[in-house]
């Protein structure tokens, strides 16, 4: 009985650089524009967010970037993560298909999350930052910079959208554990949140607006900086080390993907699968097919508009050109809220329009569908986010099926359900249904997209 | 900046047996009885419990129990577990001691619990059981039994404690995400659950009346049988390759422990590391000392006695000699489930009588608080059982300090504690406290202790 089987490198085989796709890009992404300018802004315009750097990082076009040896020291905590053979998921499925998956969910906050929280936490630690602000919704973002602060003697404040606070304590309860501070957002700590409020008393939150107030305390506070879980091209490029792992075992396997996938909300956990075998095509390699597969509920990819946008709701960050539903739009309270993010980091967006990937998307229903089968087959309870990597894969398994073809399929479980048992517990108890934006909100949110000259 | 180095085997290295304690004990453990005919029992007593592989490890005396090729490719998903030397920790202790810790929370269930799981799900599939019924309190054998069955095609159906059934619905998620039936217990199902209603109809439910209850109904079905997640001889010898594996990895860390500890409810995880160092001093080998820990509040080893006694609260298990609080003792509702049980595992209370091992306790609030320095210093959230062992190793550590002695501490860190986050949360706000039990109600659960003559 050949269950699974497990890929694992050694130590010595972790990658020591990241990969940097703005190298091999055909056509330079769109600048970043000064929200009152709207000119380019330069690297003076970030300091006060992000130390140096990462700022560099951010407009880098160097191949590979060295991943310095106190990150790597943390992240063999857990890293090389395993890339397992999906043997009984395809024997349960009767198809053809081999199905691969690269398990990010091994790391102490159960998810992908820390590939890149560890690598912020070290080069603000560096540049004498003593206090990170940063924004979490269902927690995943915030657990991973509490963990990487705690390790670096960084204090941590999070700004938990409110609704996602009062709902899921025991998220919360993790982050106290590693010795963070949160703060139920929108808050009256901050001059955007106290507008808020004065308007809405009991808004629920949202990322857009705790973005907006993480963003308002680390501009005030010489001592403090602000870090962003997905989106950014530094944070694309600290991911990376999960699909420059999978291609070293991809070939331990003897295999090599026709078909990549990985859910997308902001893009991260996407593009650290994708980008390295994107890449690798890019300069004259395979080039198997790229999907991203995001909520049908919130799909910037295949709903929004490729524009320049802000990246909170109070709109004091950067315009960037991405994939967006608006700054001002809500996405209703899905159950994967690591996808609820209007936008889309701009190398994922300018990869679309390149014609360098595909996106699809599904609804939350079928998604769990996905993940217990999976969960009943391969033994690991999945994250609902990565559910959708999941559904996708199988659907890419079963065309297989229907077309007689043996493709090798790889995508990234992202992380664990651990922390998202209640929402399994409805799904089971058929409480759980497709939620839906209101199309009318979602035109009225396009229709307010920032104006910005050609 | 060296934060922890983990140690890590190849597969290859992995264990190919488990280790027998029973053929290197001075004396052997005394006989398991007959509840009706207080002789001692044979297979064919057991066989309606059950498969024959396994009771023949139960009374085995071979060193080696081959571990079969299926349950070694199961084991493969996520061992061999790594092994930390905690340097971090130590420097927050100021201590010139050595701290390494063994981490189970890396199998799909998050505890060391499915090492016997798996075990136990092939020999029943072996035998052609179609069905297992089992208790569960917290659910971390439950959980475990659940991905166990759901790998090796076995329906699962758990009698789950009914306060814990109500109060932890997303543990309940997770084993039936996995497939498993979850009953709450006291149920109407059995017969021994309808009279523990009938007297007391809002019952919150034990694991000792648990227990009863899955007997019953693995005695009544010709399909079914029954599996149990501490305790016994064959569990405590599944748990073995834990140590086995620490034992190679301490080798590679050119070190070998003074001190080896962990907690103890039933049992299983402490004789999983601790049996096979204990067997190695037997065998003229380095004898450490070796502590189990055990929460004050339900103290079996420090204050139990050492008598036969019946494994569950309806008197129809076979009666075992063992520290024991008494069956009908019922222990108040600390956090740490899983080490709420009346009785310690026949082979630990022996060898404790041996003087082969020593046996603390310690309450839950400074347990909380060893653990909540570990998650900050080792960046992971353990379990509420581990964090005695956590406790306990860190008093260890502290002493080591005061005598300036720069010794090597051992522990087992079971799992994590994902899913007890409300346990933390309670311990943030204060709301944690030191259960005790009732001082009567001990004296009269020991007085009731049933009757063996010598």
């Amino acid at each position: 009985m050949s269950l699974q089987t497990k890929y694992l490198l050694n130590e010595s085989q972790m990658p020591k650089f990241w990969y940097n796709i703005q190298a091999d890009l055909p056509s330079p992404a769109p600048a970043v524009l000064h929200p009152g300018t709207l000119q380019p802004v330069g690297p003076d315009d970030l300091a006060p967010l992000f130390p140096m750097e990462l700022i560099m990082q951010e407009v880098s076009t160097e191949r590979e970037i060295e991943i310095p040896e106190p990150v790597r020291d943390v992240y063999r905590a857990w890293r090389p993560a395993p890339l397992y053979r999906a043997h009984r998921l395809e024997k349960a499925l009767g198809t053809p298909a081999k199905i691969f998956y690269k398990y990010e969910g091994v790391s102490p906050a159960g998810s992908h999350k820390p590939n890149t929280a560890v690598a912020q936490a070290f080069y603000h630690k560096k540049a004498g930052v003593k206090r990170l602000t940063t924004e979490t919704g269902a927690g995943q973002w915030g657990t991973a910079l509490s963990y990487a602060g705690a390790l670096f003697g960084l204090q941590v404040e999070i700004y938990q959208v409110r609704v996602s606070y009062d709902q899921k304590p025991y998220r919360r309860a993790v982050m106290e554990t590693y010795g963070a501070r949160c703060v139920a957002s929108p808050s009256n700590e901050t001059v955007y949140g106290r507008s808020v409020l004065a308007k809405t008393p009991d808004h629920p939150g949202s990322l857009g607006i705790a973005i907006s107030e993480a963003v308002e305390m680390a501009v005030q506070r010489e001592d403090t900086k602000y870090a962003l879980g997905s989106v950014l091209n530094h944070v694309l490029l600290h991911q990376t080390i999960i699909g420059l792992e999978a291609m070293e075992q991809m070939q331990m396997a003897d295999a090599w993907p026709d078909v990549v996938l990985a859910c997308a909300g902001g893009g991260s956990n996407f593009a650290g699968l994708a980008f390295p075998f994107i890449g690798d095509g890019l300069r004259g390699g395979q080039k198997p097919r790229i999907v991203a597969v995001e909520p049908a509920a919130c799909p910037s990819l295949t709903r929004g508009k490729y524009a320049y946008d802000f990246g909170d709701t109070g709109r004091m960050t950067p315009l960037s050109k991405m994939h967006t539903l608006g700054s001002q739009f809500t996405p209703p309270g899905f159950h994967a809220g690591g996808l609820r993010y209007h936008g889309m980091a701009p190398l994922v967006s300018h990869l679309k329009e390149l014609g360098l990937l595909e996106a699809v998307a599904y609804n939350q229903v079928e998604c769990f569908e996905a993940g217990v089968l999976f969960a009943r087959n391969e033994g690991i309870v999945p994250a609902p986010e990565a559910n959708h990597a999941i559904k996708g894969a199988i659907e890419e398994a079963l065309r297989c099926k229907r077309e007689g073809k043996s493709e090798t399929i790889l995508f990234n479980l992202s992380g664990h359900g651990h922390f998202d048992m209640v929402a399994y517990q409805k799904y089971f108890a058929g409480e759980l249904s497709d939620e839906s934006y209101d199309e009318k909100e979602l035109a009225a949110s396009l229709a307010g997209l920032p104006s910005v000259p050609a």
